[in-house]
């Protein structure tokens, strides 16, 4: 179905780019040199859900799910090792 | 097939904890006061992203995807009040 193909390309485009937001994120740490209010509980809690996701994508041979989640899983690295070399201050 | 439902159950528990990150991130911004470093732009794309991941997991009639995506889009709805009710200091 056409359908399909094109909701699945439209996941595949906005999976990464919502995804984007780690590198924002990962960005603002860096270049402020200050972790302020970034919760690292939270992003590693997100490193261990981003991998399950890429596995499960992988498994149900899902490319959106593949896709966001390579780039997810690396952004949310980022941010966690800013916050461990740029600590709150 | 019980790996299918296995990894299926596995991935609604994970998929909802990993979006448990939002909550995390939007109780440092309430609890400080401050968003510090949270980027703003970031968790406003997340929430188109989430929303999208949402339509997409009922379209094509995915549990774990439905349940985290839920959780997902209010928690980053809530980082993203936060930010806006405590900018930077």
């Amino acid at each position: 179905m056409v359908r399909n193909k094109l909701f699945e390309n439209y996941m595949s485009c906005i999976g990464p780019i919502g995804n984007s937001m780690f590198y924002f994120q990962a960005y603002e740490i860096f270049s402020s040199k200050n972790s302020g209010s970034v919760s690292l509980i939270g992003f590693s809690i997100s490193i261990i859900a981003l991998n399950s996701w890429l596995f499960y994508g992988v498994y149900i041979k899902n490319k959106p799910l593949i896709f966001a989640n390579i780039v997810g899983a690396l952004g949310a690295f980022f941010v966690v090792l800013g916050i461990i070399i740029y600590p709150k201050i």
